[in-house]
C-alpha cells in the first residue's frame, strides 16, 4: 500500500505517473499551483471537451474566449473588488497569514460559519479560545482581523495608472460582453455562452492540493433566458434520479439524501427553479458517463446564509474523498443581478428587445403642465414642480382623479390643480419591449472534476498472484487510449509495433509506445494511467497479421487482425463497439 | 465594401459576426486584450486542436498543463526579469508612454533596429531629430529613455514577500519541471514537450490589433535531443518544398525566397539543423492544410542582430497580411541554455542519463596522498595540499609524469614529489552518462495564426446578381460545420429542421440553426462566418425524407437522405469524401 487515505495513494501516484505535482518544485514550489504532467493535461483535456460536447455543441449554445486579465471597472461593476474577501490575520511573530474564519472554526467546536461574522468578533474569538499561529505557535489574540481582497492585481502598461486583475471567475468576461452576444443571438431568448478557461483566488494559505488552488480551471456556462416566458425542457429529463440534499433535509435531526426523480423534484417544489432543476438533471447523466460514482455523489442545496448576494437558490454537485465532500459545481439561479449591474455602471443597454407577435396597444399617463400658471405661482421651482408632476403620473396616475394633487419639492409639499397639469391617459402602440433576461448558472470546478474521476477510478486487485494497481476511468476520458508493445525489442517485432503506434496515431487515437521491461510491467504501467487497451505485437504477427488487444479491467485478450485496428479501437473507445463481443 | 484594407474589413466583419474584438468595450476597453466570440473561439480552438493532432499525438510528444503564474526564482533562472524589456519613454505633459525605439525609427529614416542601441543614444536621437509626443505634441527631448520590464507582476498570497509573475512564454513551464518529465520518458532521448495556453507581455502601448495583444496564447513544443546522437527522421519531409528566406538573401541586393526542397536546404547548408529543417518540413504541410495561403507565406531565417541569447539559429514562419509579413512561429534552436540555467539556479539535477549499450571501461586518473608525509610538511595546509592533487590529476594528469608536481594553495606555490601523492590510472567500468539535452523548439502563437487564416480565406464574388462575402476556410477547421433551415418557419418544417440539428449535434458535428429572414440571407450570415455546409429541409422533405445540401464556395446544391446526414457530413468534413462525389 501506498498510503493510507485516497488523498495519499493518489498524491503518490498522481507525481510519479505524470498526473499532477506542485508546480516549481525545484525552487521549493509555491502553494496553490499545480502542473498537470501528461496523464493530467490529457485527462483534464478529455474531460473539457466531453463538457464541451454536452454543454455547449449538444444544447447548442455558443463558446467564448475571453482574456484572463481584466481592467478595474469590470470588478467595480461585479462586486468582487468590494465582496471578493477573505478574512486575513497575520502573526506578528513569523509574519505568517492564516485565515481567520478557518482558525476559530477548527478552535470552536460550535462555531460552524465563522466567515460570516463580523472580523470585530472574530478576532474577539481568536483571543477568547487563546488561539496561537499554527506556523510559530505565538499567541494571535490582541492581532486585527482584516478583509483581505482574494483578487490577484496587477498594473496594465507602464505606472499604476491601469490596474488590471486576474479575473476571479470566467463569467464576468460573459456578462461584460452580453450586448454583443445578444446581437448574435439575433435579440432570441433563450440563449447560453460558455466559456472554459483560467480563474485565480489568491488564497490567504491554501493547503489542499487540488481541491483549493490559487490558479483554477473553470467550465462555466451562462444561460441567458426570459424569467416571463421561457420554459426549461424539462420533458429531456423528467425521469433522471437525482439524489438531493435539500435545506430541510440538512436541517432536520435524521435528514438524508432522497433520490427524486427531477419531475417530482420539481412537482414536490424540493428544487425552486426548472431551470436549475433540468441542469441537474442533464448533468447527472453526465458525471456518471465521465465516470464519477453514482455512490459517492450528491446535489446538496446552499443554506440561506451560504448564497452568495446575487443568487436566489443554489445547489451544488459534491463528490466524496475521504469522508469529505468537494463542490465540483454550482448550479445557481443569479437572476438579473449581473446584467443590472453591468447596466449601471457602464450606462450601456444590457438587455434584449422583445418583438411582439403582434404590436400592442397600452395605456399611457402623461402630464402637459401649463408653465403660465406654474411659472408665476411657484418660480425658481416651477420646473422641479413640472419634473415632479411627470414622475407622479407614471407612478399614480390615480392621484390626478381628484380637483388637486400634491407634490414634493425640495422637502415641502406643493399642491396644483388638475386642470393646470395638463394629466390625461394616451394610447402607444409598442412593437416589443426590453427585457432583462435573467441567469442559470452551472459553473464546474475542472481540476476538481479531474482529482474526483482519478479518486473514484482508483483500484486495486490480485492478478497472477501479484498485486494490481488499476484507474478504472472511461475509455473516451482515459488520457491514453491504447499502449502498443512489441512483445520483444527485436526480431522485427519493434518496427511492426511502432508501425502500428504510427498508424493508430494517424486515426487519431493517443497512443503511447513502450518496449521497456518485461510485458507484464509494461501492462502495470498502463492499468496505473488507466489506459483502457493494450496491444502486443508477438512472433504470431508476422505470420497471420494480428495482434493481441488486451481489456484493463478485465486484463482479458483477443486476437484482432492488424488491419482492424484502428477502426475496433476507435469503437471501443467511443462505446460504440463492447470488448466481449470482439 | 466595407474597408479599404484587409486589416479594416477583417476588423468589421470580426465584430459583426462575432469572431473577436476589443475586451470590455463597454467601459472603454483597454489596449491589448481581446475577447473571442463564438465564432473565434470556435474557429481559435479548432486550429488548437490541429496542432495538438499535428505535433503531439502524430508525434508520440507529450502535453503537459502549467500554471499562468508563475514565482519569481524561475523567471531569475529563465534570465527574463533581467532581459525581457522594452525602452520606454514617457511624456513629462501627458504622462503617456511609448516605445523610445519605435519613435525613433519612424522619425529617422537611416535607424533600423534602434533596440540594438544603448538607452543613453535613443535619448539623444528624441532630441536629434525633435521627437515629440504622438499623444499631445510636447518636445521628448531630454526626457529619458528606461528599460521597462513586459512581465505582468503581482503578489501571490498576503503582503509583497512573495512576487509571482504571468509567463512571458509558456516554455519556462516546461523547462523547470525537466527532470520529471525526463523520468516519465524513463530517460531516453529525444522526447519532446508541449504546451497550448496563454502568455503575456505586458506591451507598453500595443496597437495593431490580435497582431500584437498584452495576453496571447502560444502552442509550445519543446523537443529535447541528444546533441550528439540524436538525428532528425527527415526522410519523412525529405521532398517537402520550403519558401526560404535566408541570411544572405535578407542582405543581398536582389535577393529573393528560395525555393528549395528539405533534402536540398539541408545538403547546401542553407538550413543549419537537421531538427529545424524536419520542423520546418512538417509545419509546411501543417499551414497549407489548416488555410494559409501558401504563395504568401515564406520561412524567414534571423539576422544576427535579432537572434535571442540563447539561439544559435531561428527561423521564422512568417504571413502576409496587406504587404506586412507577421511572424506566425519561431523556430529556434535554443541548445542547452535553459536547462543549464534552470540546473543552475535551482542546483538541481537537469540532465538525462544515458545508458550505454555495454558499460565502459575507461581509464581515470585517481591520487592517494601519503599523509604521514604531508601531515609534517605542510601542517595545517595538508588537506588543502591533497584537495589540490586531486584536482590536478583530473584537469592535469600529464603533470604527474616527473618526479614532483606544482600546486598552488592559497597564491602559493608548493611542491611535492609525485612518489607521497600516490597517483595512479584506474580503470574504471562506466554504465553510462548524463547528458544535458539540447532544446529544438517550435512557438506557434496561435492569436496571429487565427488573424492569418481569416485574412487568407477572405472572399468576394457575385450570386444571382449581388455581391457575397465568404469565407473559404478548410471544412475542418471552420466554426460552424452545417447550418440548418427550415425553408418556412411553419408547416411543421421548423420541427423536422430542428430535429435534423439535434441529430446532427448528437453526431459530434458544429451546428447552427437558424429560421430566421429570407433563406438567400440565412445562406449569406453563413457564407461570412465560413461555415462549409447548409442544409435546408422544405416541402419535398416529409415527402421523400431527403434535404438539401449546398456547399459554400462553389453554391452548389444537391439532394441527400436525411438518415445519411450524420455519415455524409462528417466525412465531408474530414475530407474522406467531396461534395462532388455526393
Amino acid at each position: 500500500m501506498s498510503g493510507d487515505t485516497e488523498t495519499e495513494r493518489l498524491a503518490e501516484l498522481a507525481k510519479r505517473r505524470g498526473f499532477f505535482s506542485r508546480t516549481a518544485a525545484a525552487y521549493g514550489g509555491v502553494a496553490g499551483f499545480y502542473t498537470y504532467g501528461p496523464q493530467g493535461a490529457a485527462l483534464k483535456d478529455n474531460l473539457e471537451a466531453a463538457w464541451r460536447d454536452r454543454f455547449v455543441t449538444r444544447e447548442g449554445h455558443m463558446e467564448i474566449s475571453a482574456p484572463t486579465v481584466m481592467p478595474e471597472p469590470v470588478f467595480e461593476a461585479s462586486g468582487h473588488l468590494e465582496t471578493f474577501n477573505d478574512m486575513l490575520v497575520e502573526c506578528a511573530e513569523c509574519g505568517a497569514s492564516h485565515r481567520a474564519d478557518h482558525l476559530v472554526e477548527d478552535a470552536a467546536a460550535d462555531v460552524e460559519d465563522a466567515e460570516a461574522l463580523p472580523n470585530r468578533e472574530v478576532a474577539d474569538l481568536l483571543a477568547e479560545f487563546g488561539i496561537v499561529c499554527p506556523s510559530c505557535g505565538a499567541d494571535l489574540a490582541g492581532e486585527p482581523v482584516e478583509e483581505f481582497n482574494l483578487m490577484f492585481e496587477t498594473n496594465i502598461g507602464p505606472g499604476d495608472s491601469s490596474p488590471g486583475y486576474l479575473r476571479p471567475e470566467t463569467a464576468q468576461g460573459i456578462f461584460v460582453e452580453f450586448p454583443q452576444f445578444a446581437e448574435y443571438a439575433r435579440n432570441q431568448l433563450p440563449f447560453g455562452v460558455a466559456q472554459i478557461g483560467r480563474a485565480y483566488r489568491n488564497e490567504i494559505s491554501p493547503r489542499k492540493g487540488l481541491v483549493r488552488l490559487r490558479e483554477l480551471t473553470q467550465a462555466e456556462l451562462e444561460h441567458f433566458v426570459d424569467p416571463e416566458d421561457d420554459e426549461a425542457p424539462l420533458g429531456r429529463v423528467a425521469d433522471v434520479t437525482l439524489p438531493l440534499y435539500s435545506v430541510p433535509q440538512q436541517q432536520a435531526d435524521d435528514g438524508a439524501v432522497q433520490e427524486l426523480t427531477v419531475r417530482e423534484a420539481v412537482e414536490e417544489g424540493v428544487v425552486g427553479s426548472d431551470w436549475i432543476a433540468y441542469y441537474l438533471g442533464i448533468s447527472k447523466r453526465w458525471y456518471e458517463q465521465i465516470g464519477v460514482d453514482m455512490d459517492r455523489f450528491r446535489y446538496r442545496q446552499h443554506l440561506p446564509g451560504e448564497l452568495s448576494h446575487y443568487a436566489s437558490d443554489t445547489w451544488d454537485g459534491e463528490s466524496e474523498i475521504d469522508g469529505d465532500w468537494i463542490e465540483l459545481t454550482g448550479f445557481a439561479y443569479r437572476g438579473s443581478y449581473d446584467l443590472d449591474r453591468h447596466a449601471e455602471y457602464s450606462e450601456k443597454d444590457y438587455t434584449v428587445f422583445k418583438q411582439y407577435d403582434e404590436p400592442v396597444t397600452v395605456e399611457r399617463p402623461t402630464v402637459d403642465p401649463d408653465m403660465s400658471y406654474l411659472g408665476p405661482e411657484f418660480g425658481e421651482d416651477a420646473a422641479d414642480v413640472a419634473d415632479a408632476l411627470e414622475a407622479l403620473a407614471e407612478r399614480e396616475p390615480d392621484a390626478f382623479e381628484g380637483d388637486s394633487v400634491a407634490i414634493e419639492v425640495d422637502d415641502e409639499v406643493q399642491t396644483v390643480p388638475v386642470e393646470h397639469t395638463g394629466f390625461a391617459i394616451e394610447e402607444v402602440t409598442e412593437s416589443g419591449e426590453h427585457v432583462r433576461p435573467h441567469t442559470v448558472e452551472p459553473s464546474f470546478g475542472v481540476d476538481r472534476l479531474v482529482y474526483t474521476v482519478l479518486a473514484h477510478a482508483y483500484r486495486q486487485d490480485e492478478v497472477d498472484g501479484e498485486r494490481r494497481t488499476y484507474l478504472s476511468v472511461p475509455a473516451d476520458v482515459a488520457p491514453t487510449t491504447v499502449g502498443v508493445f512489441p512483445l520483444m525489442d527485436k526480431d522485427g517485432l519493434d518496427d511492426r509495433a511502432r508501425e502500428v503506434a504510427r498508424t493508430l496515431r494517424g486515426a487519431g487515437l493517443a497512443v503511447t509506445y513502450d518496449d521497456s521491461g518485461a510485458i507484464g510491467r509494461r501492462y502495470r504501467r498502463q492499468d496505473e494511467v488507466g489506459t483502457p487497451f493494450c496491444v502486443t505485437v508477438d512472433y504470431d504477427t508476422p505470420a497471420d497479421d494480428t495482434v493481441t488487444v488486451r481489456e484493463r479491467d478485465s486484463t482479458a485478450q483477443k486476437r484482432v487482425p492488424v488491419a482492424d485496428l484502428p477502426d475496433t479501437l476507435t469503437a471501443l473507445r467511443d462505446g460504440d463497439r463492447s470488448f466481449e463481443d470482439l
